[in-house]
């Protein structure tokens, strides 16, 4: 038995007896784990420092040892983050739906952990504490699989993690990280269908493309967002331009920022100088159609290509449309469908926008920044899901679990 | 561009304006189609014998003949199944959930259609009717794949629909057929994941084997139903009898059906001479464990390879166990997650099950065979689902939806 079949079994066994453990137990444990972190912090920096010493040897990009570097700043998160589920409601258990049959059958739709997760993800260190606290609190099994370049932070974070939970009578295998970081490893993980529930890949283009092709377990792609912003001719302005600065500049490495601004062309003389400054002040390059640049001289000519970019930078594309239908038909073109905005005072134009445009997060007056576990009240967050199977949007506690039928009878077989 | 291609760009078009259409509109063009299906059943029956006789000519054996048949007690059915339909509510437009938050933001959670869906299944022509009217009243738009040996029929039925929905208005491409029926068409269908939005196989393990091999398309698993009964020492034998002889006589050839009956050692010398001779006169072949053979002496050796068979036939391993906790081992080492029970009046021991064992529907007191979306009140049925993501159990019109966040706001800008 190769040693990632030995982890899922183990795992799986570790998840039948997760799945029935107490609210009590689990924030128990998820305490003992955030006081272990604290006691063990010296150890973990340590390890990190040799991580970091080791990718900067290698050559690793500066965004790359900075994800990578844990501080005392970060490790106090990680802590936070752990406590912070104590107070979470469990979703284990909770009573769905429920309904009582012409023949006396009484069914019930009650909440229950998915089993055993697996987590393939890259870099960040505070994503294995992260993952393991929110499957612990939804009474699930993980196996995490990280990236190389931090493997010596991973290897202690999940020990300590592991060893703490057990300490509160969690089996120590509810908590595992593959140790190996070949390819193959990470490949057999993602075909253990027979054990592992679901996948969740937290990465690139190329793990993605690695999942699609190779995996047999049921994957939640948290995939990319082509995120735009579309400002109605009936928009307010100052509000529209509020929003786009927002979407764009607040923090333009991530999944739900703006990546291409529609402006209505009735209004776009008006509003496109005003947001142009704006842009300038935050060095925002701009890259536009035809009507943009007779607009904005100083925008670099927008291709094709534009639209289809996610450039998770201060960059932006910017393309007049005719009207709605231009603008909707330019998303379902190139959007991605995570997080899709319009500004506008017009009722029928919000109410046709979030009725015909297909993503996870439509918005309306709001920037698409918002599309966040935490800022949905979720209270955590496990990634943002880009597909329509499961869970769609900001994924929390409850997407980490399934539901079973209880069927309760007094002796009615089927006729 | 292929002509899979081609039928799934068009399907996906199709998908995004039915996925606005009134239920008034999709319950109109559901009785345009079942009027077109009664208008048409001379052509449709002739078809449907040109694919029997052709089928008898290969040699195909008469459980798939009689499943490829067409009668008019056949037609009537489906043309039922459409009407139906009608009068079960739309899924699509439910606000599952909603909230303010702090900062002002509205935000509501609505179910929403999945898009285009991917059905690939065998023999039974009625899937083509059933499958087309699920998905469109559940605002979805549908590529069908059949079997090569209903291939006449299955044209005729899809066509008839789509031409009946489109003169109510729908898309034509809302309903397709994958006319050709090589195995490259298939696997294009199941890695068409830019425009599939899901892909529900009904079919054998050849078929699952091959979507978990090439799928990319998000697949929600139709599967297979090794399904236990547990006679607790505190059953009523007469119950257990009724439920047990119920769950493995009443249709043997589907999921729902039990394979294996577990028997606690204390009421095992009372229940089983009792239920064998239910089993003996309804012609069921027994195979039981050592200890069941001491009891019923004429039943045949089981090896460890029937507790994992699922016979869907006359057939039925029997297994004494010690006590619950074998009964839970046992059951978790070979059940498959579809439909488990137990029969007992004790209220711990139906807890302890109900809790423990993990499987998509946990009886107490009844039957296994009430696995099944009309049973449940659904209304309708695509399936039963075995794994974990997204559905689980018996699959109706909510379960071929997803959802979309929609956020109102007045302004918001993250912090």
């Amino acid at each position: 038995m190769s040693k990632v079949e030995q982890l899922v079994r183990d795992g799986a066994t570790a998840a039948q007896k997760l799945a029935t453990v107490s609210s009590d137990a689990k924030n128990c444990a998820l305490e003992t784990m955030a006081t272990a972190l604290e006691a063990s912090a010296d150890a973990i920096m340590a390890a990190n420092a040799e991580d970091v010493a080791r990718g900067k040897d290698n050559g690793l990009n500066p965004t790359l040892i900075d994800r990578l570097t844990l501080n005392p700043k970060r490790m106090k998160g990680m802590v936070d983050g752990l406590r912070q589920l104590i107070g979470l409601p469990d979703p284990v258990g909770t009573v769905l739906d429920g309904w009582r049959r012409p023949n006396g059958l009484e069914i019930a739709r009650i909440r229950v952990p998915l089993g055993l997760i697996g987590i393939i993800y890259e870099s960040r260190p505070n994503v294995t504490v992260d993952a393991a606290g929110l499957c612990l609190k939804s009474g699930n099994a993980v196996i995490l699989r990280g990236g190389s370049e931090a493997i010596r932070s991973n290897i202690i974070l999940s020990q300590t993690l592991s060893r703490a939970a057990a300490q509160s009578g969690i089996p120590p295998a509810a908590i595992q990280l593959i140790e190996t970081t070949d390819r193959a490893a990470a490949i057999e993980l993602m075909r253990s269908d027979r054990y592992v529930s679901a996948l969740i890949p937290r990465g690139g283009p190329s793990l993605l493309h690695s999942i699609l092709e190779n995996a047999t377990v049921p994957v939640i792609i948290d995939g990319a967002g082509n995120c735009h912003t579309y400002v109605d001719s009936a928009a307010d302005l100052a509000m529209a331009a509020d929003i786009a600065y927002n979407a764009k500049v607040s923090r333009p490495s991530v999944c739900n920022a703006m990546e291409t601004l529609l402006v209505h062309a009735e209004i776009a003389p008006r509003f496109l100088p005003l947001i142009a400054a704006r842009y300038r002040d935050a060095g925002v390059e701009l890259r536009g159609c035809d009507r943009t640049r007779q607009i904005i001289p100083g925008a670099v000519p927008a291709s094709e290509e534009d639209w289809d970019t996610e450039y998770l930078d201060l960059k932006l594309a910017i393309r007049v449309v005719e009207d709605m239908d231009q603008a909707i038909a330019h998303i379902r073109k190139h959007g991605t469908g995570h997080s899709e905005a319009i500004v506008t005072d017009d009722y029928q134009a919000a109410e046709r926008f979030t009725q015909e445009v297909d993503a996870a997060c439509v918005y309306v007056n709001a920037s698409t920044r918002f599309t966040d576990g935490f800022e949905f009240g979720f209270g955590a967050e496990i990634g943002i899901s880009n597909q329509k199977l499961h869970a769609r949007g900001p994924m929390g506690l409850n997407e980490l679990t399934t539901y079973k039928y209880v069927i309760r009878g007094n002796g009615q077989v089927r006729q």
